[in-house]
């Protein structure tokens, strides 16, 4: 039997990933990696989850419910608390405001289910997180750019908007509080749905907190029931990946139809995992995101200072105020798939180019770097590497 | 803005579980439960989770994997124990056949997602398991009958056919070795996959172990690679629902194209979780299904009993040789849904009319009784409050 024949059309928009693939062909070699962007595991909060298990494990009462079927729309002393979370950075809503998920990437996949028909338009940051595309290629979308801030409206909107506010996945750039609302102007012109990607809103390391897209539109809609916008959240960057526990946070009733899709898609999120995350998040999270960010802040330091040292003229990249990824803009003639193989085959540094972040229309003279997992030598030879690289490149023309 | 107005046609498919609306409702009261069905926390390897969890985390190592991201394709430890296990029910495969998931429910979704085009014609038994009917309807299938065993072999074919050969939910029955083989002919016929769902493979109560439709599959067509049938584990029904650990098993190719699509959902399965399962499978899977086994026998045989003593002539069920259910077709005047609500509201007994686990034509003289959660004093108590409800019916006519 051929397999192939059987496939659903939404399946030729199904492919492997490139870094993914990449990655696992690299995890064995002696290679400096400034591609990756796993979170690092030396600041995981080892014993906090140790207790935590351990201590509702020895509950008779909490280890029945920890180990029985969960609630659809998650356990509810999470959601409760999550209210506060929400309500801690502008978002004052109710547990049914809250669905809890398998990490926010389960979020683009159930509101591409919800919101995505074949041949809808959906507005996207260009460059994007690629989690996020290959959740939305299922629903069979037709991608189209967010004007960049300050850009002239475009002549029509979408089904929905993606954004990445905070310091995102793949370049590191952050929209100002004036971006913001200059975004929910958009999207009421055009009456469309925002999803906001919260990911890296706690990994900031400097500056004044700025409220999220959700927040801005809650106060202009007078209730987040009234709001546009979907918000997603998770603890893989500032507890553990592990956990796979996220949430998303929105209207009601809208809350309502994505606990459905969770009910027929996975029925729900692991009760232990929910209740190791609510332990750990009470008595860590703050510790546990100070300790990220410092960090985080002097990696990024390192590697902006070697990248300051080593890059010939005519590159360009970010500064970012967050999150883990550097964005490279290389010479017009560089390309950085190019880049990444010479990197790789050459000098033993791996590295992902920026194109693979297209939807469309790839700028291929970019390049992704991540610099979390990099201590400050390792990323002073990593970007020394490059620069090699990048010179060699521009010398032979 | 009206949400209502964003949605994918795909929602109109999804409403609320008429089930699972129900339970929630009576969570709180003083009722006897003979619909529930879930597995009874008191059997729930308490200590095993205990250890593994607390042995994990105190192994800087082995934690460090527990808390990062976990390959989309799973655990590879828990694959090759899969393997293990698959080739010990008659499976001969290996790493590459296994993809872990959130729970066999997960498989449910992604085939749908690999196989369904809106309007494809999807082969279910009637009545069938409703978790898989939900998942398949966000991808607007239309649903025709597997041939009950021994009947004429239908006109058409399907795009695939969804089938619980053994103790299935809701019914209790079984495919005998033979009905087995009939249904590899009738898809070979039509050149159709099989999706088998196993996940009452081990509660068997007596009788001679069948092997899998997969097993089957795989002596005649001389390898995995070459089957039609995809497998559908899980770890729910044995060790415990909240892992959220099960696993589908087939044919490479369609296991990698299934890792991308588990890739784009929701990344990967928490390593922890697939770490403890692993840990406790090893040490406890055969006792775990000994203790289950004992207890749910008993807890049958008290309800096969306590039906024999009070239903009125015209009832008929089944005795099912594992698994949880009971299926009980009513005299043909009885609406189920009615006694249902009699039931619960006159006598304080709650069942599940079987009419919601048909996808089309509902026979609405039936009922579905879970006999997992109820001692046998309880289920004794809980059946005659049936059998007066039913009587009180009958004799109104």
């Amino acid at each position: 039997m051929d397999w192939n024949d059987f496939y659903a059309s939404r399946m030729s928009r199904v492919v492997a990933s490139d870094i993914r693939e990449r990655m696992k062909l690299l995890a064995q070699k002696d290679i400096i990696h400034l591609g990756g962007g796993l979170p690092d595991p030396a600041i995981f909060p080892y014993r906090a989850f140790a207790d935590a298990s351990a201590a509702i494990l020895a509950d008779p009462v909490r280890a029945r419910t920890a180990l029985q079927y969960a609630a659809s729309e998650g356990h509810a002393p999470l959601r409760e608390w999550l209210v506060g979370y929400m309500g801690s950075i502008g978002v004052p809503c109710g547990i049914d405001n809250i669905l809890i998920l398998n990490g926010s990437q389960q979020g683009f996949d159930f509101v591409g289910k919800l919101l995505i028909s074949p041949g809808d338009r959906v507005m996207v940051e260009m460059p994007s997180f690629i989690g996020a595309l290959r959740a939305f290629d299922i629903y069979e979308p037709t991608y189209v750019p967010v004007p960049e801030p300050g850009a002239p409206r475009p002549a029509e909107g979408a089904k929905f908007a993606y954004v990445g506010p905070d310091y995102r996945n793949p370049t590191g750039t952050t929209l100002t509080r004036a971006e913001r609302l200059e975004l929910l102007d958009m999207a009421a012109a055009f009456d469309m749905p925002i999803l906001e990607d919260g990911c890296y809103e706690k990994l900031r390391y400097e500056g004044a907190f700025i409220p999220s897209v959700l927040a801005l539109d809650v106060e202009r809609s007078g209730g987040i029931d009234a709001s546009r916008v979907l918000y997603t959240g998770t603890l893989s960057k500032t507890i553990a990946p592990s956990l796979r526990v996220g949430w998303i946070c929105g209207p009601a009733p809208v809350i309502r139809k994505l606990t459905l899709i969770k009910q027929a898609s996975d029925l729900a999120t692991s009760a232990l995992n929910q209740m190791i995350a609510l332990d750990v998040v009470k008595a860590h999270l703050d510790t546990a995101v100070a300790t990220a960010c410092d960090v985080y802040r002097e990696r990024r330091d390192s590697m902006l200072a070697a990248l300051d040292e080593f890059m010939p003229a005519g590159v360009a990249w970010t500064r970012p105020g967050g999150g883990l990824y550097i964005w490279v803009t290389l010479p017009p003639q560089i390309d950085g798939d190019e880049l990444a193989r010479r990197a790789i085959a050459d000098h033993n540094v791996s590295t992902i180019s920026g194109s693979a972040f297209y939807p469309v229309d790839p700028r291929r003279n970019t390049l992704r770097l991540s610099f979390s997992m990099i201590p400050s030598e390792q990323a002073r030879e990593g970007i020394r590497r490059l620069g090699l690289t990048l010179d060699e490149m521009l010398k032979a023309g």
